[in-house]
């Protein structure tokens, strides 16, 4: 075998990654960003929810967590939406066939990296979307808190205009009550004053 | 001390700089993105830099990198220009007074956080402008590497645009040649292949 052909071919699979994840950056969410200029994009979220998972992992209890398994599971978690979309959580018709357009979407981007790499960041993705893991219920309440606290500063225009009730954030959070037991009193406070302020309606 | 209230303090200062760091989003860099609609702004960078980070590393001899070190320096290292600005790598007038601007926003910017985690996010930062260490190295090999792809892979437009000849993308790739030795000889072959499908000018 030719090796350097062949470590010029990895090297080659690596770059088509990392130009085709570009794609992150155009791939838009239903959050709007603190000073409500426009929608934000997968490639902010993740670099938001990293540096969050930083600063808040004194508030959960979960034991024996891997910060840095944490972190690369939240920076690649929702690059499979550059082909099968943003899936609003409160979008019940397009959850519905979320998880095929997804694992399709798994297949085609993580073939792109060699062999080795392909399956680390596809492992990274399948723990973290089956949520059973610590490492997985602590990324998974930063990429739940995120959006929660861009709505909340942006005085719930999202919220609003998507008819989102206090009730559905409830449903969405309420994972947060167990993994961020410190954080959850703040949580259902902020919840109660988004209502009274009228961010949110009952 | 009453420390329901001190916790409550702690977390305000945490949420506060969380909100305010969302200002990354609107700070555009020079680079344009891969499908060239629209320049690039920091959050978007430092997630792309730090996915490069875990997929690079076999490419560089550099010992003991402490790569969770490494992605926390990365996702941090451009927050100042919050307040201080992105300076062009290019633009010799903006970079004269580039370390003052970056230190007044520094003392400003982790300020927000508790004491213990403004230091600590101090501290990344001060190694990585001083880029003295193998992490600093490695993670500043990747801040370099990036633009440099989404240069090449948006056929020059900025070079060309900014009138950056070959000789000054060299100066400013350079570092790569020892910290990532067995990619410096596809970077050289890459801005060969610039200059010949006149992406950019000798």
């Amino acid at each position: 075998m030719n090796t350097i052909a062949s470590s010029q071919e990895r090297l080659r699979k690596q770059i088509a990654f990392i130009i085709e994840i570009d794609k992150m950056k155009n791939e838009l969410r239903k959050n709007i960003i603190i000073d409500k200029s426009r929608r934000e994009n997968d490639a902010e979220h993740s670099w938001h929810i990293a540096v969050m998972a930083m600063l808040l992992v004194e508030y959960t209890d979960l034991p024996q967590l891997d910060l840095l398994k944490i972190i690369k599971m939240l920076l690649v978690h929702d690059i499979v939406e550059i082909y099968a979309g943003d899936t609003f959580f409160y979008d019940d018709q397009a959850n519905k066939d979320k998880v095929e357009r997804e694992q399709a979407a798994a297949d085609k981007i993580f073939a792109l990296l060699p062999a080795d790499q392909g399956l680390e960041l596809r492992s990274l993705w399948e723990e973290y979307e089956a949520m059973q893991t610590n490492d997985a219920l602590y990324a998974g309440a930063m990429d739940r808190l995120q959006p929660f606290l861009l709505h909340y500063y942006t005085q719930g225009q999202v919220w609003l205009q998507e008819h989102i009730t206090s009730e559905k954030i409830y449903t969405r959070i309420r994972p947060l009550e167990k993994s961020m037991p410190r954080l959850w009193p703040v949580i259902t406070n902020m919840i109660q004053e988004a209502i009274e302020k009228g961010y949110v309606t009952k």
